[in-house]
C-alpha cells in the first residue's frame, strides 16, 4: 500500500471533476489488461483535451515498490489524471500541466461471488445521455454514487442502471453481459456508461457482441453477468427489488463459459 | 486571500465529484445573498444525502480575517462541501464525515461588460437531462468545462447552453434572462442547469418569471442578459458564431431595468 497523496484545492479534478481515472488490477506488481486501460485513458484525454502522460510516467505509478519488497499477489492501482490547476473558472488553461496521482492497495477477489453468483436490483435512477462523455472513465460520477445509495442490503451486490429509454446500460461499477440464443452480449455505450476494459477485451476477442437490452426483456434472457477488470465476472442468480424480494431467478450454470473466458483474460486461476 | 487548502486523494469530492460548492460575493467581509447560497447548499445536501454543515461552520469560512486586517472591498469566497473520505467505491459511508473547505480571493467586477454589453455564442454541446441533479451546484461540471473549451476568442464573453430538445438552459457559468412583451424571463431548470442565487433572488422578488426559450426563438426576443451573483448582469448585444461572426444584434438599453434590479440585490452601486 502506498501513502495516499494530497492535492491542492485548486486542482480542476476536485473543482469540476475535470479528469479521468483508471482502476487497474496488479498481479505480482504488473498491470493486467494494461493496453486496454492505456487506450481508455488516451480516449479520455482526447475527449477532454488533456495531454496524455508519457508511458514512463504511467509505468512509474506501479514501479514504486522497493526491489526487495515482497509484493502482495494482487493489488488494485488507482490512477487519476486531472487537467491540473489553473484556468479562469471553467475555461481551462491553454497550456495545461496535468496532475497524475496514484495509489496502490492490496486486493483479494470475492471468490464466493464468483462461485455462488449474486443478486442485483434495478436502480430507480436513469442515466442521463451525454454522447460527448459516454464510454470514458471521467471523474463526474455522481450518478453512480446516487445509484449505489439506493440500497444498503448486503445481499444485493450490484444495481443495474438503465438510460431514459429504459435500456440497460451497465451496473453501478461493472459492465453487464448476457446470454441469448447461445451467444454473449453487452449493451452499447454510445450515450452513457463506462466502457470497462474487461468488456473491451471480451469484445476484441469476439467473445461478446453489442446489442441493446430493454428492461422489458430482462426477465427473458437466458443468463446474466456483471463484471469488471478487478473483480472478475459475477453470475447473476436473482433479480430482486431494493428490499430483497426475488422477481426472477437464473440457475447458476455448471459450466460458465463467459466467466472462464473473462477470468483467463484477467489471469485468475480457473 | 487565504492560503489554498490541501485535500487527500481519497476525498470523494475528488474521486467522484461527490459534493457541492458555492461561489459567494463578499463585500467588506460579509457574504451577499447568503440566504440563497445557504438554501442551495441545503438542497444539494438533501439531494446527495450529505449532512448540512452548521451555520457556525459556514460562517467561519468568511470570518477568517484578522480583526485589524484591512479587507479588499470585494472578494469571492469559494466554499466546497464534499462527502469526505471513506465508503467502498461508489457506496458512500453510512455515517459520512463531510469535508468543508474554502478559499477567498480579491475580486473586481468587469465594469465594461456591465456598460458595453457582451457577445455570446451558442455552444455545440447539448446538456444531458438528469432531473435528480438539476438545479444544485454539484461538483460534476465537465459539461461546463467542455462547453467553455469550445471558443478561445476574448471578444466572446459567454456561451449559451441548450438541452437536447434545443431549449436554452443557461450560459456556461451564468443564468440567462430575457425580455419579451415587457416582462423578464428565465428558463426552467428542472432537467439540467444550475439554479443561480441571483436568479433565485430575482424570482423571489417577482422581477422575473420562468418560461421556456427554444433556440429557434432566440433571435426574436427583445433583449437578452446573462448574470450571476458574483459578476452581476451583462446585457448581450450580439449573438455570434464561435469564430465571431455576428448573427443577431440587440441594442444596448438606455435604461436597463433588469440590470439595475439585479445590481441592487447584489449591492453594486447603480
Amino acid at each position: 500500500m502506498t501513502a495516499s497523496p494530497m492535492l491542492p484545492f485548486d486542482d480542476r479534478g476536485f473543482a469540476y471533476g475535470d479528469g479521468v481515472f483508471e482502476t487497474v488490477l496488479l498481479r505480482d506488481g504488473e498491470p493486467i489488461l494494461w493496453d486496454y486501460h492505456r487506450a481508455r485513458l488516451r480516449r479520455g484525454c482526447e475527449v477532454l483535451g488533456i495531454p496524455m502522460p508519457s508511458d514512463a510516467a504511467l509505468e512509474a505509478t506501479w514501479h514504486t515498490a522497493d526491489p526487495g519488497e515482497r509484493l502482495p499477489q494482487q493489488e488494485v492501482l488507482k490512477i487519476v489524471l486531472t487537467r491540473g490547476s489553473g484556468g479562469r473558472g471553467y475555461a481551462p488553461p491553454l497550456t495545461p500541466f496535468p496532475r497524475l496521482l496514484s495509489h496502490r492497495m492490496p486486493f483479494t477477489p470475492n471468490f464466493s461471488r464468483w462461485s455462488e453468483g449474486i443478486h442485483v436490483c434495478i436502480c430507480d435512477l436513469r442515466l442521463a445521455q451525454q454522447p460527448r462523455l459516454a464510454g470514458i472513465k471521467h471523474l463526474n460520477r455522481l450518478e453512480n454514487v446516487l445509484a449505489r445509495r439506493e440500497w444498503q442490503r448486503e445481499d444485493i451486490a450490484e444495481g443495474l442502471l438503465a438510460d431514459q429509454q429504459n435500456n440497460v446500460v451497465e451496473a453501478t461499477s461493472m459492465n453487464v453481459f448476457w446470454q441469448q440464443d447461445g451467444a454473449f452480449w453487452t449493451p452499447p455505450l454510445t450515450q452513457c456508461g463506462v466502457a470497462g476494459t474487461l468488456r473491451e477485451a471480451l469484445l476484441s476477442h469476439k467473445l461478446i457482441a453489442v446489442a441493446p437490452l430493454p428492461l422489458s426483456e430482462l426477465c427473458r434472457i437466458e443468463r446474466l453477468w456483471v463484471g469488471n477488470s478487478v473483480q472478475g465476472i459475477w453470475p447473476v442468480v436473482a433479480l430482486v427489488t431494493h428490499d430483497g424480494q426475488v422477481q426472477k431467478r437464473w440457475t447458476r450454470p455448471t459450466s460458465d463459459v463467459l466467466q472462464a473466458a473473462g477470468h483467463r483474460l484477467l489471469g485468475f486461476a480457473a
